[in-house]
């Protein structure tokens, strides 16, 4: 594999693929896809939907199933470390097998709560296989939860604080955060009555689903609405924003 | 005006527009251009070839002269509201004398260091013009910096601080901060020797400049460079991430 290009394809919506994340896609003779198992069939066919709307050249795509992980850890960081070893074995094999240029399809944005680039620096700190690689950014949950409820992701001038569930329960809430990875509703265990929620699931699909209010009166809804809807498809992937006062 | 689209389009690069972005355009009767003066003619330019590159259906631009703003106030916060308060009744003129479908072209993304939605929310209360909006999300200059220098914005399992130069100098690093809407070169009041910096000017343009290293090492080519590149353009705008440890 003489390239890798690790290709942003935005939060779900097929569209909000950028022309330069098409462009790459064209010279892409092999697109390697994680596995996500059964449950998640309809990430793969956007995907290939996605490919087959904007690339007209022969292309292989070699499936790599992802190995299995403990997703609650009392050692959070070193089993993320164990799998992410696993992972970039499995990439070398394929990468491996692979003559010409090489593609990854990444949700969102390569440079945000996902491990691809983590794994390629990894498999090439291995040494057995070589290659130049190139990194095309797509939007983000973030942006896209954002511009469906039409809002700033902060207060004039106010930085901006994206963290996961886990870290929102351990750090609390000052002003605003953006949480992504949250399987645990962690917004019913912040404290406070002057806070606000804005939450999205499945956005830019078919199934996009928004709720936003004051969170105390809406949070019961919310933990519901997650429930249903991920027992309906098999999966969810959603996000929100909390701001105080 | 019935309906008003929001749109983001990029860093810079002209090929980082979405699909959706394209298709909002070609919606568009009128596009709303807030005149930056002659220095950012580059950047008029660069919009004015997205639109003719993927719109062939007529439309209109409107250019509206961005009321002058104090760079360094005392009351930062008084003198943005001000600027706002300006600009809005300006935006108010200009979408009163509309028939169809207006558009504004944004940056990177609407929801980030931008202060379109805010001004349309300030028309929208003002209520002498009535119309829809819809936002349509946007690659950053996080995303391209990120992506230009091939890394994650944060560490595992940490969260991501997107901030601007003013609260860096006030608020100090701790961990990872992204940096934005520095033309003070905060990272050089930034104290420590464990600190390094991947910066980045003019991202997916063609004087694009990407200088990184540890910070104490790396600072003053940064200014320089700086200095010279904003000389010679007449204008810039650079980003960088900050990681300490």
């Amino acid at each position: 594999m003489r390239m890798l290009s690790v290709i942003g394809i935005g939060a779900g919506d097929p569209d909000q693929v950028t022309v330069q994340a098409i462009k790459a896609m064209r010279r892409v003779d092999v697109f390697f896809v994680i596995g996500k198992g059964a449950d998640k069939r309809e990430l793969v066919e956007v995907r290939a939907a996605i490919l087959a709307e904007h690339v007209d050249r022969p292309y292989r795509i070699v499936e790599i199933a992802d190995p299995p992980r403990d997703r609650a850890p009392a050692d959070y960081q070193g089993v993320v470390e164990d799998w992410h070893e696993r992972r970039s074995a499995l990439l070398e094999e394929a990468f491996s097998q692979v003559d010409g240029v090489g593609g990854i399809l990444v949700w969102g944005d390569p440079a945000l709560y996902d491990s691809t680039l983590r794994m390629i620096e990894r498999v090439l700190a291995r040494g057995a296989v070589r290659f130049d690689y190139e990194v095309i950014p797509g939007v983000t949950s973030v942006q896209a939860l954002a511009a469906r409820h039409r809002m700033v992701l902060h207060r004039i001038g106010e930085p901006v604080h994206i963290t996961t569930g886990r870290r929102l329960r351990e750090d609390g809430l000052t002003g605003s955060a953006v949480v992504m990875l949250d399987g645990d509703c962690s917004f019913t265990q912040v404290p406070g009555d002057d806070i606000h929620i804005w939450w999205g699931a499945y956005l830019g699909m078919l199934d996009e689903t928004l709720i936003e209010g004051p969170l105390r009166e809406v949070e019961q809804r919310i933990v519901t609405s997650r429930d249903r809807l991920r027992a309906e498809k098999g999966w969810i992937m959603d996000i929100y924003l909390l701001r105080r006062g």
